[in-house]
């Protein structure tokens, strides 16, 4: 399945800044291949890509100029290829002895996932069920019945903490609190964000990803997106991690355009089945 | 029923400093009177004795001095006669309309009850039911069913929102929790304190009143207390307004203890029922 | 000095909805005189007038039925008496012990103004200052010198912990941390409210309020205002306790219009003098 | 310069727990050579070690049984080789831009050093400096002047936006508010954890690192420790990612005992000076 994607950012800039920018697909792995892409800077101002080390995640640094507005404009020619895994694959639970180190630090508490104030929580709503997957599938749907999506209610620094009492959010505030639950329940959890057909308005989405039976498995608790559609852009320990842009000096956004067209027709949407989509 | 009850604190003070207390049962009501009653404190310091205006709510200031330490023994036999009302007398809701104006400001948010965030939250936990009477008996229920009573867990700046989230503290910490969820419904609310038999270790209890057909009636999430064996101190919006000691200036407890005896024997306690205790 | 003011607030309604309004002027007293006033609400709903014992601060509400927009219209025409106090009669600090009892609540931290947490704080910046009256200057004029008046960069649950760190905000927040400061110093201090000339774009105007020597200071540590020529509105523990419009259901305010103006022409702004204004 | 050091730590077992230690001194390095060292755990429990990619700090993980309660102790001797670097080579500032990728990631905000919400005050009070290192050493020497260190006053919840405001706390508050300062100034800063002589009572120590002409510089804003005699065990972006016991199952730490000796003999503390310490 191949999608065309395109980011396309304007910025006013007030002071020098150092501008760094997540919104480059994720580099070519088994599931995901690069066909074509582009990238643009207008004007001509002297910019930079990098990876963080043993990671496909990439990255643009550019350097703007006082009072010099900037664009930034990245297409892509994206092939997707989803694999699936069944549900009764997964019912063996990994204890966390067993675990790769790298993903131990996914079961820590993080800024906008305090796991370590949720224990208590999360063990009286989901203690009762056996098997990770288990656990993990009912968190998302509890998310999903309890939570209400309203855009414009939450800000960058909305916490799980804040949403599970709140009730109200959009998608980066859901992926936080499935994190945060998980990792309550001594799950490994990720932040996940990608380009999604359905998104309305169209917008870079976010979910997030649990570590059972060995593989990172996707979950979008507010069931916008189809989970076999999803060109994948970086995954972290939460939202701060892997902002589409971080600004370093007085700069602001005033124009934002994304775009994702399935190439090849739009597919039924996947809420829930017995068949987990794996990430990568 | 009667009752003996001791409050006997003693201050190491490291500062000049004036303390404020609230351990005075009540002043005489309908329900409750003074039968005798003892207020010492040692050494020899000034002190005063005062009430806010249009209220029986009793308060003593002390004035410490630097390095010396002090004792503030209060005693007093009171007796109690409590009132009870049936649910079917309760079902009428009051609109917010027709709420007498002084019961209006138990309707807002206040420091360790921020109500106003837990709007969408009570209305689907709560929502679905009809009268007021039982929108409180479910909190009260639920408060019971969902959060721990832990001491130690909780401190004076502890909030609603805090242990809707973390589900452990103690009886200040379902106090404030079951007031928040009640205003956050629109039902009147405030603070109770008191003395109770039957709490270990012996302490001052709070529970919580909630507004309903005119009269205030009384709530322990806790069920550590028999409803029909408190000596009331004092309500207020949260434990902020009613600390047992407000301390300005440099002084701390080095020991406290509390007494409540029920001069005419133990009665059993009243968890839940159809009748409901008035507070006044 | 007389002044015409005018208070024109729009609501959508999208349930019934009880709305509490505080935008009255305060009631007649040696300062403020009420020379005529209408109130307008249309269409022709069912509202109340009142005021909190032994208050002459005024509520309207207003029943309000879904799917019905409504409007409230306030205007009157004041006369304003201010008096003055020069700093020398101020020196004298007032002992917590000897305070009149009405005024000890407003030593206590409020949702909005948790001086409890900043007492370190307010007496190392502060505390080498031998005076209620120099230590509440310093404090006004700290907060001038150091947070930015930035509109649009805090909300209604924003407190003077925050103001304190992120250094920027509007009247409610400066108002918020003069406060905070300067119970944190044990002087009695709370929140104002009230109509000013000269706010640009008309708004109700916030400063706050500090006891010394027998008698409320005003101070408002925006230096917008000019201090000679405020209609008060109301007082309160914090912003919390007055807000212009209390709404109860699901109602919300589409248009705002705030006026004021001296009808004697206007006069110079007073920053600062030997000479301070009395509140009542 | 040689040191002996020890950790010895004990801990009841509540529920099968899964328990990762982070106590060893970091792996060899220019700086730092392990002379010899020894790790017990009693009884014989499951445990391994390891490292994150990329990384010489080490991890040991104890699977701990159900009602067995055990001892972890660890031994080493250390050699440390300090080096310094004059103020004057790190007059020169590394812009963003030109910054090594793995150094970005130190600049943003994390959950105990929200330098986000830091911006406006860290520009007021050090904006005025020109260099980086000059900045830094001010933040330091603010941190020691403005903040009292109060053993029992902060948990491991307690946020640099927390120090700021309450002016109390222990090393890691200490480090968390340096590295939160620094950050909001774009300087790359991060945590520190080590052994080091001086510390009453002995604990492990925490200081912070800041990213200055391509090295790390330490610096310790309580000035307990003195900076050529540390021996390093981690670094990370926060308190949160290097604790020296991180607990999953229910366990709690019920003695513990850190040494750490200088073998050739103490030197005199250096608190600050025109040569800076140079972490790895």
């Amino acid at each position: 399945m191949s999608f065309r994607i395109k980011a396309d950012l304007f910025y006013d800039v007030y002071a020098s800044s150092t501008c760094i920018f997540n919104i480059q697909a994720l580099g070519n792995s088994y599931n995901q291949k690069i066909i074509s892409e582009s990238l643009e800077v207008a004007p001509n101002l002297p910019f930079k890509q990098f990876s963080l080390p043993d990671s496909k995640i990439r990255f643009i640094t550019v350097q703007a100029n006082e009072f010099v507005p900037f664009q930034i404009c990245y297409q892509g020619e994206i092939e997707v290829k989803f694999k699936t895994i069944s549900k009764k694959s997964l019912f063996k639970n990994t204890s966390i002895f067993e675990l790769d180190n790298k993903i131990v630090p996914y079961l820590s508490p993080s800024r906008l996932c305090p796991s370590d104030k949720l224990m208590k929580l999360a063990f009286k709503l989901f203690g009762y069920l056996q098997s990770d997957i288990e656990k993990a599938v009912a968190v998302n749907e509890w998310i999903f019945n309890n939570v209400d999506y309203v855009p414009g209610t939450t800000d960058a620094s909305t916490s799980a903490y804040d949403t599970l009492n709140q009730r109200e959010g959009v998608c980066k505030d859901f992926a936080h609190l499935g994190i945060a639950l998980c990792r309550a329940l001594n799950i490994p959890a990720r932040y996940f964000t990608c380009y999604a057909t359905n998104i309305n308005p169209p917008d870079i989405h976010a979910c997030f990803e649990v570590y059972i039976g060995g593989q990172w498995i996707i979950f979008d608790p507010t069931r916008l997106s189809n989970l076999s559609s999803l060109v994948k852009i970086a995954h972290g320990k939460d939202g701060s991690e892997v902002a589409v842009a971080s600004l370093f000096g007085n700069a602001s956004c005033t124009y934002m355009n994304i775009e994702c067209e399935n190439l090849n027709g739009d597919l039924n949407p996947v809420y829930s089945s017995d068949d987990f989509f794996i990430s990568y």
